[in-house]
């Protein structure tokens, strides 16, 4: 199985509301909820495609019972999430239906104890025993070290587990030393790490930072990926219009989902931009169109460019 | 025991954010949950001031037992809520710490189907052979018909037992018509009832229109009252500054304990009016500063005026 990772998991609310004005109060027209968290997100993706998933991380509260009650209904996601005292967070999504704008409230997420975390770690030992790949994926809940990613990276890494770690900020910045196989960052969080906003340059520095192979998800221009086979550019066919939400965590599953099969990475390349073209054109957030997904992932324009050569 | 109605229960979020901006996304710096709707807010303060209390309404999913698991630390309160397959609903507060506005975002509320209706019909009349009042609270959750207080409030004449009734808009109109022992709606629920914003003549009608007695809080007037014993207008010793949520709850709180108590109507507006004002003074929403009432209560001003002659 896949294994992936949320320490922060989250009940992903999105509320549409007629036109919002700070200061005044508001009739919810409709609500939606999700689990969500990156990794509840790449798991669905992964499950979709067909792969057996485990999803862990920290699950608490009542809002922690609605995640795992949903997760129950997703077909081909087990749930191995380990119990916490606090409650996990809940995002919420403010649709305006009038404006089409989105205002995002999101809470911090449960206090995780040291015993706590201590408890996640072997639970976490226990599964990569049995996973073909790990993703490690999103924001450190309060109370987990800013070093854990770089400590789970070692513990897949000891086990020969690949690993893709997918996070920003510091927590990437220690976990991009501790070795991981892949890292996913977007321009923002490449630029915040290299301080570079030259994805050519900037892919490169993350490379040199740790990571065996880098790649950036650059929106509607696709991925640049560097890895030891060779560095190559893949972008959609075409601009894709629609919600962004969740893209990122499908290029995640398409790659993960690509180097579980062995595939070579033109194609994991392929798999992941039509992933992320087909996320961006559903009607629903974080879901893929299967169609446009089957359609797009033959179109894909993938080109090896010339390795620069690198100098200090 | 006193029984509270809450038919829309909710859980109360309150998020604290620093300068909430429309299309932007917002880290949540603090999140505090509590059991909400009227009738609860009702309940917690009759308990305070040492009264058996018993609540009952609607209550579902995961947000329902977070309701339910809070209301079971709260001294004095006996949890009736009768479940519905439904979610109870979320009310979401955004305090902008920047600028001391609030926003409001309020789900709709479960649905209700006519056979959950039919069980809470039951339940209530059980109840209400132990009661020696009943307040009904607060909005209808979707699917309960229009007419539902009014039938309620029909079932506790019936069985003798004195009914306040607090709430708006048509649910309003016609529970009125039922002759409810007390109504309380404030200036605008007066206004939206009767069509008049001359509060002197809006509960005079608001009496015609069925109610035994009209209780009208007019914030910080405090309030005007048109009673079987006579009418009078009670207010604070001084202006209260602070935060008015629950304020009219305490209001009701006053008025239904004052009743069982069998307090003459003075004393018993004295009461609603000092704890209205020390739920304003109170730190957090929803709570009052029993020393402030103590000292308050003593020094409402209650004057009787001449009821006019009623012209048609």
């Amino acid at each position: 199985m896949i294994l992936t990772v949320t320490l922060n998991t989250a009940l992903d609310i999105t509320y549409r509301v007629r036109g919002l004005r700070p200061h005044t109060s508001h009739r919810v027209t409709e609500v939606i909820e999700r689990p969500g968290g990156k990794g509840l997100n790449v798991a669905r993706v992964l499950a979709a495609l067909g792969h057996e998933v485990t999803v862990t991380g920290f699950v608490g509260g009542a809002t922690g019972r609605a995640v795992q009650e949903q997760l129950t209904h997703t077909a081909g996601v087990v749930d191995a999430l380990v119990p916490v005292a606090g409650p996990t967070r809940r995002t919420i999504a403010v649709a305006d239906t009038a404006t089409g704008d989105t205002t995002q409230l999101n809470e911090p997420g449960p206090s995780v104890t040291p015993a706590e975390w201590s408890a996640f770690q072997e639970a976490y030992e226990v599964l990569l025993r049995s996973a073909s790949a790990v993703a490690l994926c999103g924001s450190l809940p309060p109370g987990v070290p800013v070093g854990a990613y770089a400590q789970l990276v070692r513990t897949a890494r000891a086990l020969a587990v690949p690993v893709l770690l997918d996070t920003s900020g510091e927590p990437l910045r220690r976990g991009l030393a501790a070795r991981p196989d892949i890292v996913k960052p977007n321009a923002d969080e490449l630029a915040e790490l290299t301080g570079s906003h030259d994805p050519s340059q900037a892919t490169r520095d993350a490379r040199r930072r740790g990571a065996h192979s880098v790649v950036a998800s650059l929106g509607a221009e696709g991925l640049l990926a560097r890895t030891p086979d060779g560095d190559w550019r893949a972008a959609p066919p075409r601009a894709v219009r629609g919600n962004p939400t969740g893209a990122g965590d499908s290029v995640v599953a398409g790659l993960l989902s690509g180097l579980v099969e062995r595939l070579p990475w033109p194609e994991r390349l392929s798999r992941a931009v039509a992933l992320s073209a087909a996320t961006v054109l559903a009607p629903v957030a974080g879901e893929f169109d299967r169609s446009a997904y089957e359609e797009l992932v033959n179109h894909v324009t993938v080109d090896l460019f010339q390795r620069q050569v690198e100098t200090r």
